[in-house]
C-alpha cells in the first residue's frame, strides 16, 4: 500500500490560507484568526484574490502562485466551484498537501466537481483532506484549520489522543469535550468526503506516529475494504484504535448515506471486522473518550479480577453490578494473607471483601492502608477506586495521595467519582495527574472491560 | 394499608437537633450549621446532654424532655447504643417524628439494637426514619437533616422531583448532580435501613403529595412484597415512579446485603414487577436523571415517532441510530405537504427529510421554520432539537428561540447539546427555562423512549 506522507500537512513550516479574508463572516477569517491565536510559528500566508498587501497583518498574495516558497500547507476556504482551479494553481506552485474545508460536493450531489478535486490531487501527488471538512490540528504544531473560533469550541491540551473523524459535527463536539478530559491531543483530523486522503491514509500516517499513543474514530463509511483490513491487522498490534461506526441500524445508515454520501454497509459486517482485528468498539460517543482515558494512561492488566475499594456502600453495590453485566471482568476476592492484615489496620467496622467499603468517614490513610494491600495481593488485577468527595474524610490530600499510589502501582487503577462542582474540582485535578476518572459505575466498569479486552488482544504483553 | 404521616417530618414546625455539638467534627455541628445556614424559620433547638445554654446561637437543652412544646421533628446524631434512649425521650416528649442518621445497627450485625429502635417507634406511634441514612431534605421548608456541608454537596433548588434512596452514598452523590441539572426538588428522603418508615409508606406519602411531580428511587431490597405492589399498582396512575434496582447480578446483589443488610432478592422477579406496574426502569445513576427530566417537564407524546432537527450531521446520524437500537421509538417522516412547504422556505441545500440537516449556518430563523413545520404536522409525535453550539450561528438567541418554542408547541420537546464551556452556558440557560437538555444521543434518545413507555402505561391521556 502506498503510504502517505501527512507530515507536511499537520508539521507544516509554511501555510497559505486561500480564501483568507477581512470579512468576520467568513470562514477564512476565522480559520486566520485561530492561526494568528494558536501563536503558530511557521511562516504564513493569506491568498485572496481580491487582495491588499496583508489582511490582519499576514502577507497577503493574489494566489498561491505569487508565493516564492513550496508551501506545506495550503487551506483551501472558497466557494466549492472555485476549488479545483484554486487546487491546480496550489499543485503547480509546488505545494506539498492540501485541505479542503469548504463543502458543496458529493454530499449534495455535485460529484462531477469532487472528481475535478481528485484529478488535481492526483495528477501533482498532493495529498488533500476533504473536501467539507474541519480538516486537522496538532497543538504541538499549532497547526488549527478548523473554522469554529475558540470561544465556541475549547481547544484540547497537547497528549497522546488522536481523533479521526469524518462528520465535522462530531468532530467539533468531541474536540470540544475532550478539552474538557485530563488526556490530551496528539492529531485531530476530520477528513470529509474522502475524496483523496481516506480513513486508510490516515491510520497508516497514524501507526507510526510517536506521538499517537491512541487512535479514536467516528466513520460513517469505510470505502476501501481490501486496504482498511490491512492497515487494521497492522495498527491494532502497535497501538489501540477505538472506532465508533454510524449505521449501526436501518435509519442511521440511510441517514448517513445523505450526509456524506457514505455506503454506511452492514453494521453487522463492519463490526465483525472491527472485532476480528482488535478494535475498541464504541457504542455511543460518551464511550469514546471514556476508552481512549483509559487506554492512554492505564498499563495492561495481568488479568480480569476487579477490586472495588469505596467510601460509599450504593455506589459500591452499583459498580458490582456493573462488573456483573460485563461478563468478562469478576469481582477480586482478598488472598487470606492480605485479608487478614487488612484486619488489624483498618477499623473493626469495616468489612473485609470486596467491595471494600471504607465508610464514609474515610480519608487518605485508610485508602492508602487499601490500596498498598490491593498492590500487594496476586489475587487482584485491577482497582476500581470509588471517592465520593461528598464525605467528610474525601478532600484534595485524598486526590494528591490516589495520584502517588497510581504511579507506583503495579495494576491500572482508576477512579470513580460523581458529583457537582467540589467533585469536578478534585477531578480535573487527578485527571490532569494522568489518574483516569470516570463518573458512572457503568462507564468506569465498561472502560476497565474494554481495557481488558485490547490487552488480550495483544496477549496482556 | 395503616399511612404514615410524614408531613411533620418534612414541613416541620419545630425540629430537635439530638446530638447538636460545638465540636466540627461531630456530625450533630454539621447538621446545625446547615439548618443555620439554609435559614429554617421554624423553632429550632440543640439537644446535648453536656448541654449551655446555646449552640452556634441556637437554644440548647439537656434532653428533649427540657423542651416546652411538642416537637414536630426529633434528629438523632448520637452513638447508636445511645439511640433507643434517646428515641424513648422524643416518644415521652411527644415528638411526632424522628430521623435517626447514626449508623453501627443491623448493617452491622446489630440487629438487637434495631429492634429496640423499632420498638420505641411503634410504642409511641412515631414515624422514624432510619437508621444508617442521612434522613430528608425539603427546599421548601428549608429542613436539611444531611450531615454533608454545602461545600461538599450543593443542594438543588425548589422543583417536582421528589428523590427517595436507600443509600446515603448513592443519595448525595445523586442529590449533588440534582443540583446542576434544571429540575429541582420537591423532596429527598434517604431511609437507611428501613427499620421503621420504609419505601412503602415513603411512596404512599408522595403518592398525594401535590409538590411532587416524578419520583425517582434507588433501592437495595423491598421488605413487605405485598404491601409494596398494592402502593405501586396506585402510585404510577397518578405520577411517574423512576426506580434504580441494586443487585441485578450475583455480585451486587451480595454487596447489598453486607451494605444494609437487604436482601436483594432475584433482580428478575423484580423488575418484572416493577415492569407490570408501570415504573420507569434505570438501568445506572445516569437514567434516573435523565428520565427524570424529561418526566418532569413533557406532556405525553401522541405516538412514537420522532423528528430530529440538527445543524449537524453526523449528530443527526448517531442520533437516528440510537432510535433503531431502542425498537420502540421510530424516526418520523414529514407529511408531504409539509415537506413542500419547508421546500419553499429552506436553503436549496438542505435536504427535507429526517434527521433534517439545517446545516451548520442554521440560526434562529431556520430553527424556527423548521419547528413550526413539525408542531403542525400530525406525522410526528416528538421532537429531538441537536444544538451544536460549536457553529456560527448557535448562540443564546437560539436558545431562547428554543424555550419559547417549547412552551407553545404542542409535542414533547427536548435538545441535544453537546459540548464545554459555551455549551455548558447554554444548557444551562433553556434547563432553567423548562426545556430539557441532553449531552448524548443514547440519553436524549433513551429519554424520549421512557417517556413513551409511561406514557402508554397511562393510556397516553
Amino acid at each position: 500500500m502506498k503510504k502517505m506522507d501527512l507530515t507536511p500537512m499537520l508539521k507544516p513550516k509554511s501555510v497559505a490560507i486561500i480564501g483568507a479574508s477581512r470579512d468576520p463572516d467568513k470562514v477564512g477569517h476565522v480559520i486566520l484568526q485561530n492561526y494568528i491565536n494558536a501563536g503558530y510559528s511557521g511562516r504564513l500566508y493569506a491568498v485572496n484574490k481580491n487582495a491588499d498587501a496583508d489582511i490582519m497583518g499576514v502577507k497577503t498574495v493574489r494566489s498561491i502562485l505569487d508565493i516564492k516558497e513550496k508551501i506545506d500547507l495550503a487551506v483551501v476556504a472558497i466557494p466549492a466551484q472555485y476549488v479545483p482551479m484554486a487546487l491546480e494553481e496550489c499543485g503547480r506552485s509546488g505545494a506539498k498537501t492540501a485541505v479542503v474545508v469548504s463543502g458543496g460536493f458529493a454530499e449534495i450531489g455535485n460529484t462531477k466537481l469532487q472528481e475535478d478535486l481528485v484529478s488535481v490531487a492526483e495528477k501533482y501527488g498532493m495529498p488533500t483532506l476533504g473536501p467539507n471538512c474541519l480538516g486537522v490540528m496538532d497543538p504541538r504544531s499549532r497547526i488549527d484549520t478548523l473554522f469554529l473560533p475558540t470561544y465556541k469550541l475549547s481547544r484540547p491540551e497537547v497528549g497522546g489522543v488522536s481523533f479521526v473523524c469524518q462528520s465535522g459535527a462530531v468532530g467539533s463536539t468531541v474536540l470540544d469535550l475532550i478539552s474538557g478530559e485530563g488526556f490530551g491531543l496528539s492529531k485531530f483530523i476530520s477528513y470529509g468526503n474522502a475524496a483523496h486522503v481516506d480513513e486508510v491514509d490516515i491510520l497508516n500516517y497514524l501507526m507510526d506516529d510517536e506521538e499517537t499513543k491512541v487512535v479514536i474514530m467516528y466513520v460513517e463509511g469505510i470505502k476501501r475494504g481490501k486496504e482498511f483490513i490491512e492497515i487494521a491487522r497492522k495498527i491494532t498490534k502497535k497501538k489501540p484504535v477505538v472506532v465508533l461506526k454510524a449505521g449501526r441500524t436501518a435509519a442511521g445508515s440511510a441517514a448517513a448515506h445523505s450526509h456524506t454520501a457514505a455506503l454506511a454497509g452492514s453494521y453487522e459486517a463492519h463490526e465483525a471486522l472491527f472485532r476480528q482485528y482488535g478494535f475498541t468498539i464504541a457504542d455511543d460517543l460518551s464511550d469514546l473518550l471514556n476508552y481512549a482515558k483509559i487506554l492512554d494512561s492505564c498499563d495492561f492488566p495481568k488479568g480480569n479480577r476487579v477490586a472495588i475499594i469505596t467510601n460509599g456502600g450504593g455506589t459500591g453495590v452499583l459498580s458490582a453490578d456493573a462488573i456483573g453485566i460485563t461478563e468478562s471482568l469478576q469481582l477480586a476476592e482478598f488472598s487470606p494473607s492480605i485479608a487478614s492484615s487488612l484486619r488489624k489496620q483498618l477499623p473493626p467496622l469495616v468489612n473485609i471483601r470486596i467491595p471494600l467499603d471504607l465508610a464514609g468517614d474515610a480519608d487518605d490513610k485508610r485508602y492508602e492502608i487499601a490500596l498498598n494491600a490491593v498492590t500487594s495481593d496476586s489475587n487482584i488485577d485491577m482497582v476500581l477506586a470509588i471517592v465520593l468527595f461528598q464525605t467528610p474524610g474525601a478532600d484534595s490530600k485524598l486526590a494528591a495521595k490516589l495520584v502517588s499510589l497510581k504511579e507506583r502501582m503495579n495494576k491500572p487503577l482508576i477512579v470513580l467519582s460523581v458529583g457537582a462542582e467540589y467533585t469536578a474540582m478534585h477531578t480535573k485535578m487527578m485527571e490532569s495527574a494522568g489518574l483516569p476518572v470516570y463518573e458512572s459505575p457503568t462507564a468506569a466498569v465498561r472502560s476497565l472491560a474494554a481495557l481488558l479486552k485490547y490487552a488480550r488482544y495483544r496477549g496482556m504483553k
